[in-house]
């Protein structure tokens, strides 16, 4: 039997994330349920996107990842199903799957318009227990993709523009937040393979500059390359380059939140 | 084998689920044990009540929901298994099964006062470990509900009074709010269903008056009906009318909390 | 199949927990993973090291305890898995296993050297999905133990000072507050089996004096034994001695967090 993951904005505080699950176990007596996360911020569709992005490769390619992040239910949004050659994944057509989209090559995908596979009556607020957590449950079943609704073609389904640096003509690069986990790490939106280019590298943080920790000089292998408190600069576990304080909160000691803007400059070794 | 959901205020941040969960592992090597929530309000036997309404009913009939937030915990408050043609119970005989005391039909009733199926030590503090995770394993492992304890009469059980609608003598029905949820959505204790009985309604919120949030006129389907940002009343996926904001907080925006005062009218369409 | 247990600090609103889980499953199917905690305060191997003591005695013996929290990673701090009898524990050599140490039977220990029970490539800076993870996957699915690395001697492991009650030569003691649970109770050094060297004990709460709220005379039973929001001691469920307040909290109403000093007489009875 098959592995259903569950990613939401639903929290734990409320009987939303139990009447979900109860609904799939009622479906699917065997599939395996595991919370990925249920603390989304609400209704941050690319807070959800990164932290799928960061999570889905790493499980079998027969799971199933279920990710609820849903401003616009009971709006005209579609629900849809993808699947991937690693993994399915059930979502409402909002962008939530963008990174997705973008690394995997994509089998199939259905619009969950099949009533047959809903949870009924259809609530028009709470999807996640009447469309998307059946539609998950069904295919954990066994039931084939193609039977949950209309096939749509890949190129038409929602998708928002993946943070990127931006290269400018001196040379130097402006890059951008991405991410800020719970330590107060800052992901920026550099992959790390890009820092291959130069043999070096000095990293200005705009808006720390009058705390004194505008600038980072060279990236470290690890946190503890520099003392406790110290700003550092790495390659995170993402493999994406990433501000952070060894044992402290970059995000809040530096003033950074998703989107911030950070200066990077190639240099040559000393 | 079996499934055992888990509700309680024990937070994440200690030991308790652990350890209550270690317990229920131990004596049932092949049960499922599924979180439903561990961040209820902290001894608060309303908001654990109302959450278990709102999931348990979505799960398969021979499930087993053990309930605890247990303020009363080494008084002489009974502790309870009671089973129902919707799933077994396990909780302190404190209230919290008032909802599905009111839905249920109850095939059985017995006090946890079998000393042989608690885990021993007892604490004086913490039954949910030695007491309750136990009483719910051994259910799960198949011990007759009647082995646990001596038999209650379901009417001597501890109930809270449900909220309810109070009409008025002209028509007008003063409602209340009876769960915030985590996205600020305030459920009332109107049922849906009681909207039928007027082609449409008037809603007025007295806490909000001063912010001008304080009419909403209508019943909408969705939250798309309205602009962001706009209050909206809908009945939501607990079947509920609900006072909403879309895309925002209504508790914040108009100042709602549990127990909150609602004045609804019906009137004439247009 | 093996069932194993996390504790990290990764909290749930990003993909670390995702991200381990995945490779986890990939790597023993069967196994079942279970979430003890993951809202450790951040790098607090101390509140690590207690949440694991008050939970890992009530699981079977059999079961795999992996510990995430982790402010050395990326130094030179080795990564460790311990056999006792009690269960396996897999973990940073960092002290977060102290009491576990210094309760049960060491059998074998282990440095995680050997890569080829790593997931590739390693990060610098997660070692719960690249090394911890896997380890405790791995063993889950019958490797030995001394495969995974070198030979370590179990008294050279990193151990913290288990926080202890200071005997004074007129026979009062000071405790320390060695715990902060969710509820705000305050659980000390004293182990309650201490409480029997004299018939009755009074309790002084030095910070809390200018509230009015210092002095605790006599230990009680249970919590129902004081009234609402009166100060209680008492013996909690993890067999320590502890300060409390009836449906409120002990480390705000008394100014207490962990470390903090309380004084103890023994007195006789009236």
């Amino acid at each position: 039997m098959r592995t259903i993951t569950l990613i939401t904005d639903f929290g734990l505080q409320d009987g939303h994330v139990g009447a979900m699950k109860g609904v799939m176990r009622s479906i699917a007596p065997q599939a395996e349920l595991v919370d990925l996360s249920h603390e989304i911020r609400a209704q941050d569709i690319r807070h959800a996107g990164f932290v799928l992005k960061t999570a889905y490769s790493y499980w079998p390619a027969d799971t199933i990842h279920v990710i609820v992040v849903d401003p616009g239910v009971g709006t005209e949004r579609r629900a849809a199903a993808v699947q991937t050659g690693a993994g399915i994944f059930v979502a409402p057509d909002n962008g939530v799957l963008s990174y997705v989209l973008a690394q995997e090559v994509v089998q199939g995908v259905v619009a969950l318009t099949n009533a047959a596979y809903w949870h009924h009556p259809i609530s028009a607020s709470f999807h996640g227990r009447d469309i998307f957590g059946p539609a998950a449950a069904h295919l954990a079943c066994g039931v084939p993709l193609l039977e949950l609704g209309e096939t749509l073609r890949p190129e038409n389904l929602v998708r928002f523009a993946i943070p990127s640096p931006h290269r400018h003509l001196d040379g130097h690069m402006t890059i951008h937040v991405q991410h800020v986990d719970r330590f107060g790490n800052c992901t920026t939106d550099l992959p790390g393979e890009w820092l291959h280019a130069a043999p070096q590298w000095r990293i200005e943080v705009p808006g720390a500059i009058k705390d004194g920790a505008a600038t980072i000089d060279g990236i470290a292998h690890t946190f503890g390359d520099v003392p406790e408190g110290a700003p550092v600069a790495l390659v995170d576990s993402t493999d994406y380059l990433a501000i952070a304080v060894r044992n402290g909160s970059a995000a809040q000691m530096m003033g950074l939140d998703v989107g911030a803007p950070i200066e990077i400059w190639p240099i040559a070794n000393d």
